[in-house]
């Protein structure tokens, strides 16, 4: 950490300062330039307060030189975490691929559609029960009634599942689901993540759609401060100012991560981009930039679909887009789901 | 609401979207164009999914022509919503001021702060229980006990108080706590939105990161759906692009917001620019705008505050602030705080 | 285009509004909805300024309802646009690879760098001599020197070349090169898009840093609508607030502009990363997108370059990544650059 | 300037970084850390080239401590600097005016909306010739004929003109312009601004779309490095995800910088919101927030304009924006305009 001082910044304050820093076990060298001179901190910086230093009037600035995680940092385990879940392996140098509808409707949709994923090469399912949706006055998903339907597709299929988990109050209804999703909208929801540090079940923690990749690692290093390091992180796009895609993939973010954590890294291309004809490409694309696994929203009626029915595959375009991703896996040495 | 079809589009599937669109109690008008057909819905559209009617495939495209929120929009309810807590009120015409440390963190740190900022005019109190930190090696607040002395500086000062709920878990705390927090992590924590339109307690609901003035409508929607209108909408920056400042303080957000919307909007300044120079400039910048209130973070030792102290003005320059504030809401006809 | 008018909007207006729409040869159809009036023009509306029409004080907003592109529109263009330059094809169903230094910097450098890349399997080749640079105090390029010792360059290997043109005064000197790039800050210097639209030589328009897919097909309608159909479009990152990489590689924008048009799409993964170990999984990933090209920079010194050394790979590191991608076009049945 | 090298950097390459520092005249302090070992460079690194330095393989990234900009930097140049022209004066502690149409339509519209803003108070008119639209099919301006015009206002009025030059070819067009505008898509039009600093006329340089205001304090490098000082800095909104706004206008960028820079900057509420009833609003604010000038578009028969109706004022509403924003100036000891 590189603290910079204002010019003319009191001797008193500035010895104040280095007392403060120095009273955390770390050291400090100085570097004393003609406009400005630079703190140079050296030791475990990683929790030590930067906005605490940035408030006092002579600093002028503060740039971290080390992440601010440390857990989840690549640095200091750098062999990569892979997540075991029933038969299926998630960063295991293979693709894991998680398929089913976004939302839970019918005991025959789900069942249907889960079979037929599974038939097409998917090695996990998902399914929405509890559904964040932006208007009230939208489908809100089945809830405990939509679980318990998903928990009969997983027991026809014996594939692990997936499901989002929107507040801590449905936790107990959880205990079947292999994998907890922790939504966009609620990766900075700081009282969940800590609750889901103390639990060893697999969580898949999307982007927030404002999110930096650094704020992603934070959130993660939460759940793994608490205990739990089964994690997998999710890209599905970010805010941006264009209109053409829902949200804007950020495929960058794969290697970019993979870079800086062990941590196994997945991709929702249906979510990123909200139309079904754009998952196929996108999925290649992510397989081929080397993400650990791929989400896909199917719908065996996708017209008649409650939710997100415009970015749905059927599964006959599933079926086609697996053959693809697992050509695409080949020339990377990789399996793609089972095929 | 306005669908685009498809050229070419089979006869049988537009007359089975017509025939599902009537049976919601909806007529449609058809433009048909050289290139393009049109349906155009009269009625109540809101409760329409159009993004159930965007997945069918003859479908090019579906654009709102209505806005997707009905409690909230001054269309349907023209007379401006004013909340009342204690002596305070919102959007009665003039400007409420909230201040107040950033979070509580000793008896004598908030009562001092408090005391000082009522005397420099402020007439509601903030000051954070429950912190929603990036890191979680920060400083996570004094959670119950923070709570309880905050209640002490309510006693003490006779102002009502406003602090952020983290959970649902905690709402039994938040009792004599007189307006609810919402913060921008949680704009779309959907179950928290939902339990909290249950109560009649004033939710003060800041606008997300990356979220549109619609989906903080819409978020204020859940709420005012579940039977609570007490609702104050925050603007507190958005992020883009720039470095210079935490976010961008979207001031046209006022004017937009108010003529959508009955709801009062307050700005803060603090947590947008993340600078304490820069809140005085911008305090006078929202009054001018139209802003119903300022929520402004206040420490009485921002230097040694354990949180975001670099925002944090002194009260002394709190004092100056309200002054400037104060010459500013009077050309404007408005009082600032007590002033 | 659909015009929305305000409720209670005077019959007069509304009638005079009606009469200059229909002067343009447009007929209107009407749909009264209970809270809403609507407005559906039909015939080619693609030349209707809609900023005049939402000017009008009785008109709510205004939705375009087909693109407001015309020659650069699919729909009615249906067949893929093939630029030819030299032996090289862009668009005709493989993939173009574009590649050499950022900047040229001495004969030695381009020369060798070309042969390298040329043998390595590009089939065109790019560099510098106007360089576009943030700061007046960076190398601002060769200009006029630099071109000469890319046409040696030319000259050398029998590829064609592609290079910036930064302003019309220089024209005079592009003479003997293949393809004039129109760099992202000059996407939309409209009066440059008009000039290089009487020209007939093939134009590389990269999308601006904060453009849409919609404003690049607007400054492409630009070139096309002056007389020049020869168009590549170039997608080399979009600003975001994601700070690991320089811009954000929207890959999404492939498959979205090769529905919309007919125009060859090529992507450039070193400026959009700024990191030269993100240029082989991100061109990987764009050809399995369905890019109809690559452009890469190459440096033989990456470490001592003038200019973005940070994103240029070592012609053995393009040797690899240009196999990468072979292998990867393979599965889609594509050339890769001669291999 | 911050160097942090990677862990195990090689010492001979090491060595040769710092000899190659060394040679520019600038001293290295080493900081050697557990996991990091950083070089502070002392001495006057604003033309050390970060990318070079970042291309080196044994660094992992380069932090700036000092700005990149000199000439535009407060801190060396600590007096605010104050454009002259005509009897106007931008950056005295007053807020100048400059009014008038988007775009120079007819001699009477713009004699007519010059002589009613000049008799409201504006100390400056505004006025486009050529105008930089997005689509080739809307009005492109009067161009030649259009200045011709502006010049009788000019001289009906007496008031100094501003106009936009699009291209370096229309410069001798010039002459009698007052200030020449730099619009938000040439921002980084590097050789237009190379051109601009040979001359000695004011330029109104307008902050782009998706630019820093690092950037655009950058591009004023540009022109003050040739020798011109006269440049006046124009916030005129960013393009962010928010939709209500044709841009999201940041006053937060008035203060900031006016702190890092002596240059002057106005406001354009009119561009940046797109709406006209936020003009005023946000007018007032920007005065609030300490703005050295207004740039206000007003038409005399805003609905019939060839451009950007739906933003301008009439001269009517005009007049009382400018009243409100005297009353704003006046708290601040300001004049507004001429009031």
């Amino acid at each position: 950490m590189i603290i910079i001082l204002k010019k003319d910044a009191p001797k008193d304050e500035v010895e104040r300062l280095w007392h403060d820093i120095e009273a955390q076990n770390i050291k400090i060298n100085e570097v004393v330039g003609s406009h400005t001179t630079i703190l140079g901190l050296i030791g475990d910086t990683h929790k030590v307060d930067t906005e605490a230093i940035e408030a006092r009037e002579i600093v002028e600035s503060v740039q971290r030189v080390q992440e601010p995680y440390k857990e989840v940092n690549r640095k200091f385990h750098p062999e990569d975490t892979v997540v075991s879940v029933g038969n299926a392996k998630i960063g295991d140098g293979n693709v894991a691929v998680i398929a089913g509808p976004c939302s839970i409707e019918t005991e025959e949709q789900i069942i249907d559609t889960c079979m037929q994923v599974k038939a097409a090469g998917a090695n996990l399912l998902r399914g929405g029960a509890f559904k964040p949706r932006t208007s009230p006055y939208s489908f809100q998903g089945l809830g405990d009634e939509g679980l318990k339907l998903f928990l009969k597709a997983k027991k026809a299929t014996g594939l692990p599942i997936v499901t989002e988990l929107m507040s801590l109050a449905h936790i107990d209804l959880f205990n079947d689901v292999d994998i907890i999703q922790v939504g966009a909208r609620n990766m900075q929801n700081f009282e969940m993540l800590k609750e889901l540090g103390k639990c060893s079940k697999p969580i898949l923690l999307k982007r927030g759609l404002a999110n930096t990749i650094e704020e992603l690692l934070m959130s993660a290093e939460y759940i793994i401060a608490g205990g739990n390091t089964n994690i997998i992180l999710c890209e599905r796009g970010i805010r941006t100012f264009e209109t053409q895609t829902r949200n804007t993939l950020d495929l960058s973010a794969i290697p970019v991560i993979k870079s800086l954590s062990h941590l196994p890294v997945v991709v929702d291309p249906s979510h990123a981009t909200g139309k079904y004809e754009l998952v196929e490409p996108l999925s290649m694309a992510a397989v081929a930039a080397g993400a650990d696994g791929l989400i896909i929203e199917v719908h065996n009626n996708p017209q008649n679909a409650l939710c997100d029915g415009a970015q749905s595959l059927t599964p006959k375009r599933f079926e086609k887009c697996m053959e693809k991703c697992a050509q695409i896996g080949n020339v990377l040495g990789k399996k793609v789901g089972t095929l």
